[in-house]
């Protein structure tokens, strides 16, 4: 089973050495680990970033499942690069796993970025636009397109010290994929 | 053609009108309009997430097109809700439309949040990680899926003072729908 490895992660200064220890953790589990190509493109080409949109295409059609780090990105919410990876898999059909490392609601974690208020009965963001307020993690599409397209989301029992670079919900993910791998 | 219409726009105060405003949109261009169920589920129900995952997810599975809101949500990005329903469109081979009504680079955008400086080469945010810096409105992702699997981003030459009510860029969406209607 080969597993597409989505995340924020490609971010990272030392983006290619998790990306070698993801991949290293597919491995030893049975499973084969692919990394976004963001780090391998050379960018000084006029077409860089659609070299790396076909990369990653056609590395997730070549793959049989998607791990994606929903772990929130520069704000409340999840990458959205990343979450579109997971979305274009879902479409797909391909089998859905993903984590998050901080595992507070995101009406609660919306709060330590702007005021969040009560109005009317709706809970608002400073803006007036609704926060979505189902005891959920983040966006309903993402956490139920888990649910019914692979396994729930994973998150810690508490926020790890380095976020971006604990990968013990990571792992649990990969344990559900390679049990998958056995049961079919 | 039938066009779900995906978008933050559900968390908008006058959400309903909104969504019927763009129907009337779609219809006048003689196509058909479905915009999304959030306000429709009775959220009383303790599976009410749930109920509007599966009510939007069906209606996606049964249009031709996706015309997705991507201006940028509480924070330099688009909303993850709505850039999952675009990855979604594109894995299950629809005709992908968007528009933001914010055209500024992604990399320029980020900067009205937090320091954006250069590090060794690469642009990087406040903690450290590399901001997209290929000139594109938002994530490579998203950018060249739009070129890719139907139209590219549709942006106006200026932000309009009302990005949420706005609705020029979305219509330029509809023509767009419309024009390949008729070409196939």
């Amino acid at each position: 089973m080969k597993i597409y490895l989505a995340g924020p992660d490609v971010f990272l200064p030392d983006a290619v050495e998790i990306g070698r220890r993801k991949a290293e953790i597919c491995t030893a589990h049975g499973l084969t680990g692919l990394y976004p190509l963001d780090n391998s493109i050379d960018l000084t080409v006029s077409d860089a970033s659609r070299q790396i949109f076909c990369g990653n295409e056609a590395m997730m059609d070549h793959a049989d499942a998607i791990i994606a780090n929903l772990t929130p990105f520069r704000g409340a919410g999840a990458d959205p690069g990343t979450v579109y990876e997971l979305g274009y898999m879902a479409g797909r059909r391909k089998f859905c796993l993903a984590y998050s490392n901080d595992p507070a609601t995101y009406a609660d974690r919306l709060g330590r970025f702007m005021d969040v208020t009560t109005e009317g009965g709706r809970l608002v963001d400073a803006q007036g636009l609704t926060v979505e307020d189902f005891g959920l993690v983040d966006n309903l599409m993402m956490i139920h397109a888990l649910e019914l397209h692979g396994c729930p989301l994973v998150t810690p029992a508490a926020q790890p010290v380095d976020v971006w670079h604990d990968l013990a919900a990571f792992e649990t993910c990969v344990r559900m994929a390679a049990a998958r791998l056995i049961a079919t």
